[in-house]
């Protein structure tokens, strides 16, 4: 039988009502013939629930323990989806992680998958069984310990369920319809993609859209599985959501395909360093070991001996920033005059695997910001993406600006 | 190092600060030196939510997926646990039923414990951990699948660890300061016990007096486990609680010890039986079947062939028990008139090892009760106990009067 994987994310399995619309839609899924595994989020809710008893609890908390706690809220979804099925005469059971077992790395609560043996489930599936419900988000460590696979994890357990049992798809069910060539609240001609490119996905997922776990997209790129998002909340037949594939499959892509933003950035600027083969190697070494994830790094032209360094990070690392270099300059291996912290702006980036074709595209952005007045002030690109740092008020405006130059609106 | 098995149930663990304050006690009992296994249940309200979205899904659940979802509430209290000792420099880490693993048989959702290995656990006490926290109430069948092991299945989870393990002592943490002579809430003379004997606390756990699951009690009793049951909102120098022994350890001891009751309990009777040897296999046979639990058993005495047949059992199995008279009826396995249940009664005992040695203590029973007006309906007595069942609505006085006969109130 041809296997497909299915993942209901919290918001559609935050009800019994809910799970009994999810389980629906796996019977149509087994009607036509399919071994469906099923891959649960918790209940929307639960798992911020545990996470705030366990930092209620601990401030430097056992990441060991951590897992054990926050992992139990999928377990409760996988149950209740399988008596769901059960319920509706579909043979179904669930599985946790240990008992697949989904093995993992040690690294709690950020846990990498090392392997999925399938012969459990294939045999239960060889008996008649049609779903097996599993517990996402969640693993065993060589330890025996429950590892977890951090936030949005559960796409990345169906993407590597989908890559062991070589399914034909793997759809992601959540509470949007697609994925779409803008936010729809900030620019109202967001239109659905029907298709995407990993490529593109990967960029748009690392840059704040929330709809799939960057690493499950990395994971469906790596193994090629089909991967779908679509909504568990329109009625089935409507429900064609964005398929996320092989830049191959796309016929004729357009040079831009999305434009994605972040406020949740910071510029840092580190006033007149002192200017040295190795400066970089001493300014991020620290950060990187503080657990500060640096994003866009510009350095200006030395004069005198003497350059300002600027970077960009998660507006909630800043704090660690500092420290860290106040640290390493009272250490002595840097010399700087200030750092200057930046937290009103905004990171707006255009994405589109076109963009390797067309010429001009990241000219065409700029001049696109400057007749609306917008000043820039950082510019990252890489092969598919070109990313600035604009003042935050200027995002909504931005954002519209961009996707009407672009035409993204245009099918 | 000596091993203590320390076990709070749901109210102890009902929020952060209970938490909290039942691992001081913890810490209390690390500092005297004692290596600890902590049992706990899940958070108050936790098990009875999770039941809810069972049955609400399901009528007829499976039992495997029951206990599945069912036991991930002692999960999240046993990390948690774990973790507030870690606040407190205790060194310990939590186990769920699988990772023990604590071996069961496969009746999922009323299970019983097979074998508890403890290498797994005295390895990291050899390391230096001071407490093991498990989560209580789960077991692994030998399938692989979770199971649990009935309500109250925690205070046993923890009475096998300490029997396993050769614990000092079962301390029971709950949210009564101890076993008492009869309810306080309906006798304000009710006196706590220092001590009960297991017999006598077995009757009266299987009476309905809910401190204790019955079959922790039976474990106890069979591995000579010290069980003592206290209160965790009490200062832990008061708190002395009641210690669960060997009649042997109880020097003198009084005719009756304690009064219990239960007002879960109907009264069944079948009319004009046809009497004939085999008929109580043909009527009780069938009830077993259907899963009711006769406890107590009168029959008359025959005129002409025929006779009535009166049982006891919860309430709630009247329809069951109902139905499977019928069903028996229809099959013309048995021929009865008419089937009378009446709910509006209650169960009155008086339990005391001291029985065997003192004469004259159910007529003594019987008097008071006539004293007072009160009609028995139903007798059964066992080595240790006598059980009258009586009208509803004299419940209370019955108590009162034979707590005040037996003199209960002097230690």
């Amino acid at each position: 039988m041809p296997v497909l994987v299915m993942k209901f994310g919290g918001t559609s399995v935050a009800t019994l009502d809910r799970i009994k619309r999810a389980a629906k839609r796996v019977g149509v899924e087994v009607a036509k013939g399919y071994d469906v595994i099923v891959i649960v989020s918790a209940m929307s809710g639960e798992t911020n629930k545990l996470v705030g008893f366990v930092n209620d609890t601990s401030q430097l908390y056992d990441a060991r323990e951590y897992d054990a706690v926050v992992s139990s809220g999928e377990n409760v979804t996988a149950g209740l989806m399988a008596l769901t099925l059960q319920e509706m005469d579909v043979p179904a059971r669930s599985w946790q992680g240990w008992q697949v077992p989904l093995q993992t790395n040690s690294a709690h609560s950020a846990a990498r998958i090392e392997a999925i043996p399938t012969d459990n489930i294939n045999a239960k599936f060889a008996e008649g069984m049609k779903v097996a419900v599993v517990a996402g988000f969640q693993g065993i460590s060589p330890e025996g310990r429950i590892t977890t696979l951090g936030r949005g994890g559960s796409d990345t357990t169906a993407v590597a369920f989908a890559a062991a049992f070589g399914a034909e798809r793997c759809d992601i069910y959540t509470d949007v319809d697609g994925i779409y060539t803008t936010d729809p609240r900030i620019a109202s001609k967001a239109r659905k993609l029907d298709k995407i490119a990993f490529e593109e996905m990967l960029e748009l997922a690392s840059l704040g859209a929330k709809v799939l776990q960057t690493r499950s997209v990395e994971l469906a790129m790596r193994f090629k599985v089909k991967l779908r998002v679509l909504s568990s909340f329109e009625e089935m037949d409507d429900a064609a959501g964005t398929m996320v594939c092989d830049e191959e499959e796309i016929v004729e892509s357009k040079a831009v395909n999305g434009v994605a933003y972040s406020r949740d950035e910071a510029k840092m600027t580190l006033i007149s360093v002192a200017d040295r083969p190795g400066i970089a190697a001493a300014i991020f070494g620290p950060l990187s070991e503080a657990g500060v994830n640096v994003d866009m790094i510009v350095q200006n032209i030395s004069e005198e001996g003497r350059t300002d360094m600027t970077f960009s990070c998660p507006t909630d690392q800043v704090a660690r920033a500092e420290k860290a270099m106040a640290d390493a300059k009272a250490a002595g291996d840097i010399n700087f005059h200030d750092l200057v912290a930046d937290t009103d702006v905004a990171k707006i980036s255009i994405v589109g695997i076109g963009m390797r074709s067309h010429a001009g595209v990241a000219a065409k952005m700029f001049a696109t910001l400057r007749d609306e007045g917008i000043n820039i002030k950082v510019i990252t690109t890489s092969e598919i993406k070109v990313s600035v740092l604009i003042d935050r008020k200027y995002m909504e405006l931005a954002v519209q600006s961009l996707h009407d130059a672009f035409e993204l609106e245009k099918a």
